[in-house]
């Protein structure tokens, strides 16, 4: 299949999408560079060949920790039969300790860190990677963890709104010390897919619900076990009912900065995490390992097989 | 010297301290826990051995970057003279790949990521840790890398006084939904201190301003090579001025919260940054690595030849 087949058949797939959707970037500047540095990534358009390295990338999988995306490569790459015979899968961002990079074929795997600064710095440089490289109609899909509100632990979530600490879907920012918002939307057509995936899956609970996005993991999401606490158990669980009657499902800390440059640039996004804890009845994380590591799997697992149905679809479709 | 001698020492040598001062933490909660796990350090109460493993602490250096931190015991070691013969320093939360600790006798290296929500989860733990290890009288310091505005690239900011994005020394917090504001005030004498090893060292140039402290690094510092940029150079310059007037000397992301959650606990804390670049002139960190990487060191050597000089005074104090 070239390459003009594959945005052919990826568009009559989705044919709501404008074709051949580019990544956008916002930024009369960029041009002007001779050269532009993707510094956090140890990557560059004057050291790199980046529409060769990166130009056929169609899914693009995030997540905090850098080990964990190394797993999900290395998991992706068996779903797809595409094992490297010596299961060799070498960061692309070694030149760094920031963030890690792996890829194989259309599938990019990036870390990015815990909470909206971390993200936020290696989302511009994924965004402007993908543009340099002139890579069309990608999905962006965030698989993490997160803390549940009345679910049982273990339970995938997939964001339908990402909401703020105050309970507002919107992304607030300071721009130049001016305070700037943006929309938090993310794809209800992906979320839908990988909700209905889910269930074809039949391998654990998935529901489908807002997400908090906070900027912090103790006082910021009303934990009783932080250094500080000035708050009683009775104002925590206020709090979380109401998230709850919100239609809050979870609480992490990257979605709201991840579904406004998403939208921003034109990607397909969803978020996708576990619950490792149910917050309405505790909120250490003491579960065993192995428990932990199965429930971190799993939206690997889902988006795994998500990425697979897709090419499937693409490969069937008449050339 | 036996534990009760050197917390003599120590206060002898700062007699505005209280005698023996703790790692205060706020919340009565954290008694009531059976165990306490320090989940994003792979540490815990119920299966380390926190004071014999950690209670001699008293120098904590923290830093964005695993590797740097990992570079930073090596070399304070070196200083010590206290090598390991196999130079190998395991790291201390190798179960995890969140965050990084290494030790090294009374100093302790660990790594937060990249900004604010961050660093607030490693120090809600290490804070915890230190109280759970019955620490006493412990420095802390950030060692990290920064933009300058109006400084060569290279010189080495201790910070005065850390400032938002509104150029206000304050951090704001949402906590249950509400803001809560916190000083982040800093330890001046601690701060001079360090000004003063600068000039003893005699290796590099070292001054004292004022931190600002985004929540990003690429539009919430007016860069004007981000994904995203919807205002001006012109924008960008008077904004960085204004910080200029306002006494700002360098722009990181982490020093709000680090100075209002080490008040909070009653540690000395100092921030001590590299500038990579002056903002005033460029956005984009171009220089070649070798030059990037001795700018990176600055901080570590400062520091180092510090408590160098500390542990020296407090041995030199007679029995």
């Amino acid at each position: 299949m070239d390459s003009k087949n594959k945005e052919t058949s990826r568009n009559s797939m989705f044919p709501n999408l404008p074709p051949s959707s580019p990544v956008i970037v916002h930024n009369p500047y960029l041009g002007g560079l001779k050269e532009d540095i993707l510094y956090h990534l140890s990557l560059g358009t004057g050291t790199h060949n980046l529409p060769a390295l990166f130009g056929d990338v169609k899914f693009v999988c995030v997540g905090g920790s850098a080990r964990r995306m190394k797993e999900f490569i290395e998991h992706i790459a068996a779903e797809l039969g595409i094992q490297d015979p010596k299961s060799n899968y070498p960061n692309i961002c070694a030149g760094t300790d920031r963030y890690a990079m792996y890829k194989v074929g259309p599938v990019l795997s990036v870390s990015h860190g815990i909470g909206i600064p971390s993200i936020s710095i290696m989302l511009h440089e994924l965004i402007k990677l993908l543009h340099h490289a002139r890579c069309t109609d990608v999905t962006i899909i965030r698989i993490g963890t997160s803390g549940g509100i009345g679910l049982e632990p273990g339970t995938v979530v997939v964001t339908k709104q990402s909401v703020d600490a105050k309970l507002v879907p919107k992304f607030e920012q300071l721009i130049l010390g001016e305070l700037v918002v943006r929309d938090t939307d993310l794809d209800y057509g992906l979320a839908e897919e990988l909700l209905r995936s889910s269930k074809e899956l039949g391998q654990f609970n998935t529901v489908m619900g807002n997400t908090m996005c906070t900027l912090d993991f103790y006082e910021g999401q009303g934990r009783l076990d932080g250094a500080f606490c000035l708050y009683t158990e009775e104002d925590k669980h206020k709090y979380l009912t109401k998230a709850r009657e919100a239609g809050v499902c979870n609480i992490e800390m990257e979605s709201a900065a991840f579904a406004a440059m998403c939208k921003l640039s034109g990607l397909r996004a969803a978020v996708v995490c576990t619950t490792l804890v149910d917050r309405l009845k505790g909120d250490q994380l003491n579960i065993s390992h192995d428990v932990l590591h199965s429930y971190q799997q799993r939206p690997q697992i889902l988006v795994g097989y998500y990425i697979k149905k897709q090419i499937k679809a693409r490969e069937a479709i008449p050339k």
